[in-house]
């Protein structure tokens, strides 16, 4: 088992990662001295796998669970479903000092984590990440939201977990897709910073994709790593932490643009990964073969490196509209080589649009 | 103009109190660089008076504000309201950089702060408190709320204003009732931290009533010094800061038995301070004499000594199912004298029950 340490100016906390990590959970809530009430967050898929098993768990470190499950997909992340489990929770009792465990995928995370930061102005919040892309990113970070009619996670806090667990067992029941999702986000890291990893990606795809132990493993905790020093340096987004954002302008612009149906979050990541790889170079800040090395990476990871159903103009029209843009001025991620990347503000419209054009069919 | 500080690990902040602070305001926004776009929230007794002249004020100081109105009442403090806001900040195009000013009553900064909490994940957020109670007591301090139908302030957060702007001027227009309801939580400043304070204002009745500009001035001031010296011992509610319910326990239920209809939150402080005292004097920590200065000084601020249409044994229990009260334990905050406090958690139910049955009429 790894353990790695999320340092922030209060509220630091620990992310532990292994194959079957229950001793671990046991221990780390008898010392916790929660409220014996929790609540347990989960959804249809990921609940009727572990849901039991978990509340078991709980009940092993002398709390009592009360499950609530939503159903399966982003449409749960609303104020609507939120209210759901405010109620449940006041319900079943849970005071200031009862925790919300979070078990499931990114969805869940957001929404059990919004939950944790507003019932009773705070709660204790635990992260079990079950999706690799939650695991190796949305579990890390304290970022929870819950989405508006008008754009998605507009209603949110900073709220860190007091831990994370990250059991790799999970993974041997994700679909396909689901782990391939989750690897447009490992790309990113190594891409923003550190080569190694990016050519271990590189040379390992056929150990990763087969769910080799070892490879997951390493794969987990070095994007963890990562993740764990940039928001340790800038907890609050406004800085450095911008760079976890790399591929994700062009990506939430095709999300938008497909409707938020054709692809999940981390297929348009890796579009919208290489649609940066194109700017970057358009602008002269890499080469040819770095480029190359990007798409081809993304390609070995089973990822789709052209977005269907988007057009120019749409795309710029949401870049533009997007959340991370302030006063108009839009934040690119760009690179200067594999490991390497800087926050740019100063990126023509005419170059933008040609990288985009590069990206899609229509 | 007075300037308070409260300090606290991040986001200290100051307290602006004094007569016409326009030209402050004005300066304060300018150097705080925030995006063009505001909103200010106000409600539907506050709006007709301020709105349109706050709005020209953010003028000056070179921002647009959309004005959002709330109807008065605590009913508007809903997630049902919040979602309309969020609506109106999104469609009026604010950003991670712009401004929410809340200008009005406990109500509209609780709900006003618990949108600028979650909105983006947080965003600028200003208070601008026009009632007596806002301005020596909920504007300070970070918590911010919504209710929920089961049970008062139970979605919220701690979160911290950029600063506080308490105009005198506002308190011309409020209400008598409303300026009593204030008091109730100015005596309660006296009793927990400050004798002289306490004989300050069992002196000075008549100057307080008739809204003299110096005495108002001299509580609200020194309301506020000992509400930021407490918030910044222990921001996040933990220990010190329970010293702030002094009252409250009763009060609560008190508002909760009677429908929080027949008495608004000061009133039923008051009672409830008187309770609190008559509960010291039970356990043998204060005499009879400094009993009856208490119920004294809440009788010359004309307000109520006694809840009509309340019951011990309802009052019982929803003390043991009060949001403070943790795995069944209630924290009571008790005097060993005026100016000291302190929080015990060892106080039988029937010296409870007596207590009660001193302050209620059938």
């Amino acid at each position: 088992m790894e353990k790695i340490r999320v340092s922030l100016p209060i509220n630091s906390y620990d992310i532990l990662i292994g194959h079957h990590i229950e001793q671990h959970i046991i221990d780390s809530i008898k010392a916790a001295k929660l409220s014996h009430e929790s609540l347990i967050v989960t959804d249809s898929n990921v609940g009727k796998l572990y849901a039991d098993k978990f509340k078991a768990l709980l009940k092993e470190a002398e709390l009592s669970a009360e499950v609530h499950i939503i159903p399966a997909g982003e449409e749960s992340k609303s104020l609507k479903e939120a209210e759901k489990i405010y109620t449940r929770a006041i319900e079943a009792g849970l005071d200031r000092h009862s925790a919300i465990f979070a078990l499931g995928g990114g969805v869940v995370g957001d929404l059990a984590g919004f939950i944790a930061a507003t019932y009773m102005r705070g709660v204790p919040f635990y992260q079990i990440p079950t999706s690799l892309l939650a695991q190796v990113d949305s579990s890390v970070g304290g970022k929870v939201a819950v989405d508006h009619h008008l754009g998605k996670n507009l209603i949110g806090a900073f709220y860190q977990p007091k831990e994370v667990w990250i059991d790799l067992s999970y993974l041997k029941t994700l679909p396909k897709r689901e782990l391939y999702t989750g690897l447009g986000e490992v790309i990113k890291y190594g891409i923003i910073e550190d080569k190694d990893f990016f050519d271990y990606l590189d040379d390992h795809a056929d150990d990763v994709l087969s769910y080799n132990d070892e490879a997951l493993f390493h794969i987990v905790k070095r994007s963890c790593e990562i993740k764990a020093d940039v928001v340790g340096q800038d907890e609050h987004d406004n800085g450095i932490r911008g760079i976890l954002n790399f591929g994700h302008t062009m990506g939430h612009a095709i999300e938008k643009e497909t409707n938020f149906a054709r692809y999940n979050h981390g297929e348009a990541v890796a579009i919208g990964t290489i649609g940066a790889a194109h700017l970057s170079h358009e602008l002269g800040m890499i080469d040819d073969y770095t480029v190359h090395r990007v798409v081809k990476a993304i390609e070995k990871y089973h990822l789709p490196q052209r977005a269907e159903g988007c057009t120019v103009d749409g795309m710029m029209h949401d870049i533009l509209h997007d959340k991370k843009t302030v006063n108009g001025i839009v934040h690119w991620v760009l690179m200067n080589g594999i490991g390497n990347v800087i926050i740019r503000d100063d990126v023509p419209d005419d170059a933008v649009k040609k990288c985009i054009s590069k990206i899609i069919t229509k």
